[in-house]
């Protein structure tokens, strides 16, 4: 009877969700924007403890941690801003023309409104960011959403935790949490949840997507799966900058342990770049680390036992490398060719490969076989008609420019997406300023009475959001 | 082997609209707003032929598809509006700032790109304005993806000859079309296709929904699905006019002889509205018509004969109606409560259901059961209480006071969509200007040289496109 336990515990709080959804709705920006800074300040607030807890439960280390604090609190007073501007909101206004369609129309306004009750699993490697007051709960709340966080079992203390400080400064049912596998299947599941977001493996997140679509009344399911995100050298750049190049891309697949849904799994180099010193120099100094778990270094030292096993892949760094516990980066090549014959899966942990392409036309053709990624990395010179190929080659939903793709910055330009097998949700982003689109479905108003219209949509625009109103853009009276 | 050759040529076809891709989606603002003006051309110069036909296999009447042509015109033309505008690409320029995350940042330029190929499933009702040419294909157009349709077997050679006008005035696989429900199925599943529009039955729209999220890479399906677009008339609109808005509803549901997803299927009015009789007259005075096909008729007469049947609905229009093939329009009545135990179905065809309340509660609790719909009226009077909880009950993408759902205009601000199950995606819709959204995805392009980055995010903007840059709204460089 366990299930049907976990089910009814889950449907209780969606309950408890879906009844503060209209005041939620209803709120003014300034009430939302004060409830996201309130919810920062907590953070700051009680930083050393959420932190000392976090780096208990998942060795990511208290710098690291600290960092990510800061960047939650950046998030949610970033979607603060987003709601207090009120672009979000997508305000359409058309003014009523005279005379028989399709010139002649009735008023119509049109603008965004919130989904209800939401989902939201939290990621293992980001304990802050990605978790109870993360990207999701941020631009959700944000959005007038009610959310329902899946906590992730790698750190259940800090979830709890945070969301019992959260909860001080929430009405009531605007954030709960749920535990456990069965418990995240009954979420999704749940009449009250109107969309779920996630972040975490292909495996988990195709389930779960399954369950949504599946559903008598499917729903949006917006999933973060993570990817190999390939990064590219072209011949000119090893030329000219390749040692720093190489040394680089180290400190970026080592970045977190690797535990990075945008790691650079793949590094595309020139045949005889000559690099394979300075890359084991460089992998040999970062010292080995605990992972976030023992599921995770298991997943690792599988993934690259399998690669060490291949007849086609050659270990830069020998293997075993790290102590009992900890564990060392362990980097591998192979050629352009092999890899299109038997491709490489993202491997969650500090690993990478390195693919020695011999022309322009092996690096694109092996580029075409890859699935999309979140995000690609080109290291080159400007001029080269290498790099327009490069770019039309591969899917994704970021290109990166003589940079790397981890360290994604929270701002209104980005995008963390792209077409499957990166997401289950090609137009949408878990970060920046437009991830609060998940949220929200469009309403029209058709000839509807100021008095009946919600404020952002009455004619004298009491909340001065920005508007198109007959094709141009005015914050005035309309 | 039937379905292998259908794969096959499906496969054919949609490998031909990938090799338009790239040039398509590469297009000037100009170039793709000239094609779509073109094609606005081709149904004016051939406007009487393709009426002919249309008539011929639809019975919709001349003058009711001379009109449709003109909202299909309309709608190319608007999308080469949007296109020529340049908004819909939704570009956001975040210029860097120095220092370190998560406040400093790099360069970030963000745009909307085309999906690729996309999917357009025809409908029987609207043999111009959502078939060959219709909105899904002026947007996926507009948006620059190749189309393929798949043509509704109630309209075959319309189908055929505004394809092949259509082909003459755009590039080879920018439009296909497939005929058949193998090719169609076909279609959804083909690797080449990213996105599907498409417009008809829930059953239909469910088991293709069913096919796009169950692939092995899953794709959008935007299906709009119709629904039973419930009218409310509060007391204070009987007593003030209620014999005006009884004939208006029998005018709405019974144009293009109910066959509309926008149809109102239920009138909600107070018990004791005394409007039986103005009703009846009404509806007597609509000529019998034959609908779209004989599977229509027969969905149509099952449906009414279901209602006929059940204890607790009473004919206001005494059944059968009409000749031996044209059908008469048919009126029902059941009590509020009688709705709440047993729901009423949409019904494609001239049909509707008058629904007498006790009391507010008692609609309210009525209205509280029923599905979401793309759009609920409400005649009223603005001051009313009763008003603002009907909005409040219904889940719905359109709300209408005093007017009716039918004859969506084709606006900037429209939104024909909803919560399933009158949609399969709640944040999209099929009419007007945000229908482009559809069949784009965010791209991010971070510290990208203008060299290499697509003209709209180039820092000399050279299409003039409006451009959030550093959260302020512009044409200019930047």
């Amino acid at each position: 009877m366990h299930t049907t336990s976990v089910t009814g515990r889950v449907s209780e709080v969606t309950a408890t969700a879906l009844a503060a959804s209209p005041a939620l709705a209803a709120s003014s920006p300034r009430d939302r924007a004060d409830l996201l800074h309130r919810l920062a300040q907590v953070l700051q607030e009680h930083r050393d403890e959420l932190v000392s807890v976090a780096d208990r439960e998942t060795h990511i280390g208290a710098a690291r941690l600290g960092g990510e604090v800061d960047r939650t609190r950046f998030q949610l007073t970033a979607f603060a801003d987003v709601v207090t501007d009120g672009a979000y909101l997508d305000v359409v206004v058309d003014r009523p023309i005279a005379g028989p369609p399709p010139a002649g129309r009735p008023d119509i306004r049109r603008m965004l409104t919130p989904l209800g009750p939401v989902g939201v699993f939290a990621a293992s490697n980001f304990p802050f960011a990605f978790s109870v007051l993360g990207g999701d709960t941020a631009s959700a709340l944000a959005a007038g959403c009610p959310v329902v966080v899946k906590a992730h079992e790698g750190h259940p203390e800090l979830s709890e935790l945070t969301c019992a400080l959260a909860a001080d400064v929430l009405p009531d049912g605007a954030l709960s949490l749920v535990t456990g596998r069965d418990a995240g299947r009954a979420l999704v599941v749940d009449p009250n949840i109107t969309a779920v977001g996630f972040t975490g493996s292909g495996a988990g997140g195709r389930a779960l997507f399954d369950l949504a679509t599946g559903r008598e009344d499917p729903i949006p399911f917006y999933g973060e799966l993570g990817s190999v995100n390939p990064a590219v050298v072209t011949p000119a750049a090893v030329a000219a900058r390749g040692e720093e190049v190489a040394k680089a891309f180290v400190a970026s697949f080592t970045l977190g342990s690797g535990q990075l849904c945008t790691k650079p799994g793949l590094l595309f180099l020139p045949a005889g770049h000559g690099l394979d010193e300075v890359l084991r120099l460089a992998v040999a100094e970062v010292a080995p680390r605990l992972l976030l778990g023992a599921w995770i270094r298991e997943g690792y030292l599988a993934s690259v036992g399998e690669l060490a096993r291949r007849n086609d892949v050659r270990e830069i760094v020998p293997l075993p490398g790290g102590t009992e516990d900890a564990v060392a980066p362990s980097l591998f090549t192979m050629s352009a060719s092999a890899l299109r014959e038997g491709p490489v899966a993202e491997c969650f942990g500090p690993s990478a490969v390195v693919v020695e392409y011999e022309s322009d036309e092996d690096l694109l053709a092996a580029l075409a076989t890859l699935p999309a990624s979140l995000a690609v990395s080109v290291h080159g010179e400007a001029e080269e008609e290498l790099a327009f190929k490069v770019f039309r080659a591969v899917q994704t939903g970021r290109v990166v420019w003589n940079g790397w793709p981890t360290g994604v910055s929270v701002t209104a330009a980005m995008h963390h997406g792209g077409p499957w097998p990166a997401t289950t949700a090609p137009l949408h982003t878990s970060v920046g300023a437009t991830a609060i689109n998940r949220w929200l479905r469009p309403m029209a108003y058709q000839d509807v009475p100021d008095v009946l219209l919600p404020p952002p949509l009455r004619r004298d625009n009491p909340w001065h959001v920005p508007r198109r109103v007959d094709g141009e853009w005015s914050r005035r009276p309309a």
